[in-house]
């Protein structure tokens, strides 16, 4: 080793001891007598002292070092004269004797802090630099340890991790695939997986009862902020099990992890039918942190004469603790917010609980007190609170009223990024009608199983179907989600039709899976993780990106090894391709 | 859960307990009065018992089941009469009281045993079957495991796991990239890594410190028997590190490895010069479970008058210990196995070392029963063994001559797949010449450093610069192999430049290395092993095939999913790509 220690070991206790130590200056103060460097590593910061009564040369090398110089330094650890008791070694320095320069650097385009003033596509183009910083490397130690503890309990859980392949077959299902010419097979493809899936299921007929693997996906969609073309599952599946066996086994894997990477415990997991999440909270993925539970006023509300609730599908409120003080101007902006494209309600209206128990609301030409006093009993609301409503197209007012019930959680601090709350979102819809193709789509893939009682509808109401599927939401993040799976032929043929394939189209694309379920497939179910966003809740933070050692930008492009790029003329004439001009 | 116990856990101690178990039928009697089944599941076997008195409907139902049926069976642990001491089971079998037939299956098409009736191509496309065979899902747990210890054993010593991207660019140096093109940025590419080297090597730069992943790599090379154009690698980088430091860090993951899943201790590594392995085994990967090194024979046998040996570049051999009474039949047909193609030798010399101390040999004719003598000598041949010459061009005699040593080791029985043979093997060159292109490359990539005292023949005799490289070779085996990087920029412009590399094509390829070797690269250095061979190794098989859940064939195709395959046209269009007809 170059090093007799690393930088974030040596306390006072070392006293005296002769060591050598590596790092990268961190930052170096010249205070004329005295020199010191701040010598840093993954481990941690080890201030150098020079002295230039004692040694005048060593001295004057020390103050001509610039920042992020690599450093080999042998000297005695001494007690410092003013501790620094921030820093775990702040008790001591290093006297140095020798000065080995191993590579000089430039000056970095911006400061190696945790609060850098490099801008995001800057620190993206020197990630190499940017890992330097503690915030990054911290979130990429997370990482690291979040997936040691995963396969920790899983392995214990007696899960076998299976590498499946990365070269597979391209499935016009769903989001796009990544392909990948074939330069000994002209003409043909390979794919990228946008998820395990197919192969997991055949483990599955293959005996091995339980199955993960911590895996790199692909999708080649086009990239929202925070989604990355390829992203890390967490993926799972278990044979001879119920949904309930699937929920507990993995809410044993994230109470682990609570436990052993954010050392909290008292997590507990609350169960909650996708209809309800819908209603009470207007999205399949609440965060229930807080309360605020929409109440629906249609008997309250409705045939009293004000059009825009006599006319709406839906009028439904939520209640903002402690905001019947907002003013005129604050309850303008509120209804500017929610008026946003981004959230597309046409209008907001408001009942204020005064604290002298009257209300005051922007309806009240249409409702007297009585009826607004009905409409805040049921909302529970007590005096100084503030009421929220929304009214229109039932789906569309859910997700306004979703979104409003956000915002106001943020302005009330009721959304600690230090609390957890856990719940399973269960009973999806099976299938999604699209207007635009005029057919269902499976809202999981089609291998989701139907809940027992629904199957028989399939045929002629199959919208109203429900799936044995559920989704781990924390803290109102989808963290994952799974399926029981369909298991036998038949279900799985009937579940096609329903998806409009033919015969033909399923056999083409998932013939080998149906033919595998000829051979004995045992019941099973699974769930698949998103294991970049679980670090990032984790992390406390909200961009995916931050995990990740070598993200892409939201274009797709990796700006720091600058791809995806040209490829040589040659190289195209072996895979058989032309590039066609645009 | 579908089952209160797996199929491998019951024992005597367990008997009167009613249970319910699920699993496969592996086989079925029917002995008249009683049927038995053979349930198995992952875990084990268990054996169902039905009573045609006791329970003529129930037994009746059993007798229609057919192999590989998926049951869920209810009954009461009850001790055998005739007792399997072979079975972990074998003390009890299952009273069944009820029979649910949770998938009925076809019969598959060859035996789920471990001989099977099923050739390779078959067992390929139904994988999902060949998986329940005892042998492969031991094969695939024994990869589970070799993950985990290793991962556990690299986290201890403080490397981390870091996740490099899949999706990077394209590279023209060295073997094939598989490309991707990318949809979004028409007529660009990415390539699939054929290692995470450059990112490692960024990793470092970025303070890391240490690095590891195990992760799949990809490379578009014809296939040969044995190779996979999707592989996984044990992928490790260290900072200021020297060499012995990297060797002895993973000597010591090669020892943890063979004591947690061999139970195999006491484990030695040998280290040897590349110089040293071509001279005395022929080869860089010598299997050293066995002497029988080379006698280099020029003094002894030149200037003879044996024009053979008198034009030859090399004259060597072998002494096969016990073989002086190999029949003239035996030698002709070992003259013929190193005449084969894929040998290439011209023809053999062999001399018999009888018994009574006379030597007779293939070249009386040219040497005197004292110079036979002297060889034998040269080679510490006893009475009773047979010494073996080849002659010729010094590097095509030389691993000639290794194959005829791996041969007669194999006819002695000096390969023995218990016994491991560990090393390794030091100081490659840096540069190899290439006849076709008339310039030199990199023996193992352009960041490998050259040794020290070798910098200065950069310029002149670049052929003759060793590398700071080593491979670790076990049992003739090379699992893995790294090297001392490169780490200043001026040496590795010196380094491209010896490659042919123009500055422009350098900076073209790598210029994002280059770049970040100017803020501060720490010295470093790694090793990469080839995840699936070492499973193979420690498996006691030849190919790695049967270490991979879902393999492709020799041509690069999956047979079970038919891939690759056509893909829309519409697809092609979306990434602006037509494919040329051959």
């Amino acid at each position: 080793m170059l090093r007799t220690h690393h930088c974030g070991e040596l306390r006072i206790e070392d006293e005296g001891k002769e060591v050598v130590l590596c790092g990268w200056i961190q930052r170096s103060r010249d205070l004329g007598g005295m020199t010191f460097i701040d010598l840093r590593d993954r481990y941690g910061i080890t201030q150098l002292a020079f002295n230039m009564e004692t040694d005048a040369d060593l001295c004057a090398q020390a103050r001509e070092l610039g920042r992020e110089y690599v450093l080999q330094v042998k000297g005695k650890v001494t007690e410092r004269s003013s501790k620094n008791a921030k820093m775990p070694t702040g008790d001591i320095e290093i006297v140095v004797t020798q000065i080995e320069v191993l590579n000089e650097a430039n000056t970095p385009p911006f400061t190696i802090e945790d609060e850098t003033d490099g801008g995001d596509e800057l620190r993206m183009k020197y990630r190499y630099l940017d890992i330097r910083r503690e915030v990054v490397r911290r979130s990429l130690e997370l990482r690291h340890q979040m997936a040691l503890e995963t396969r920790k309990y899983l392995h214990d859980k007696r899960f076998l991790e299976v590498e499946t392949p990365v070269l597979i077959k391209s499935t016009p299902e769903g989001a796009r695939d990544f392909v990948v010419p074939s330069r000994m097979h002209p003409g043909e493809f390979y794919a990228l997986p946008q998820s395990p899936q197919t192969f997991k299921q055949l483990l599955m007929v293959g005996g091995l009862d339980r199955y993960f693997q911590i895996v790199k996906c692909f999708r080649d969609e086009d990239l929202r902020a925070d989604r990355q073309p390829e992203f890390t599952q967490i993926d799972c599946e278990m044979s001879f099990v119920t949904r309930d066996d699937v929920l507990e086994t993995f809410e044993g894997l994230a109470k682990h992890l609570f436990k052993a990477v954010k050392g909290v415990e008292n997590i507990h997991f609350d169960r909650m039918s996708y209809a309800d999440a819908m209603k009470y909270y207007g999205t399949d993925k609440p965060d229930t942190r807080f309360g605020m539970r929409f109440t629906e006023l249609n008997d309250l509300a409705q045939q009293k004469g004000f059009k825009v609730f006599d006319n709406a599908e839906l009028v439904a409120g939520i209640c903002a603790q402690g905001c019947g003080t907002y003013s005129r101007k604050q309850l303008d902006a509120l209804t500017d917010w929610v008026q946003r494209p981004q959230i597309g309600a046409k209008g907001l209206v408001y009942v204020k609980y005064n604290e002298d128990g009257s209300l005051k609301s922007s309806v009240d030409k249409f409702f007297d007190q009585d009826q607004l006093k009905g409409w805040a009993d049921a909302m529970e609301a007590m005096p100084g609170d503030l009421l929220l409503i929304l009214a229109g197209e039932t789906h569309a007012t859910r997700k306004a009223l979703g979104e409003l019930r956000l915002e106001m959680g943020n302005r009330l601090e009721l959304r600690d990024p230090n609390t957890f709350s856990c719940l399973w979102v269960t009973d999806f819809p099976l299938l999604e009608w699209d207007e635009d193709t005029q057919r269902f789509y499976a809202m999981h893939h089609p291998f989701t199983a139907p809940i027992k009682e629904d199957i028989s509808l399939l045929e002629n109401e199959p919208g109203k179907v429900r799936a044995n599927a559920y989704d781990m939401v924390i803290n109102g993040v989808e963290i994952g989600g799974g399926s029981i799976r369909i298991y036998d032929r038949p279900l799985q043929e009937k579940m096609f039709d329903a998806l409009g394939f033919t015969p033909e189209e399923a056999k083409k694309q998932f013939g080998f899976l149906m033919d595998a379920f000829q051979y004995g497939a045992p019941p099973h179910g699974g769930v698949a993780f998103g294991f970049d966003r679980w670090c990032a809740l984790f992390g406390g933070s909200e961009t995916i990106r931050d995990y990740i050692a070598f993200p892409k930008n939201n274009a797709g492009r990796d700006v720091m090894i600058d791809s995806p790029s040209g490829i040589d003329e040659d190289q195209l004439k072996e895979l058989h391709l032309r590039v066609l001009k645009p």
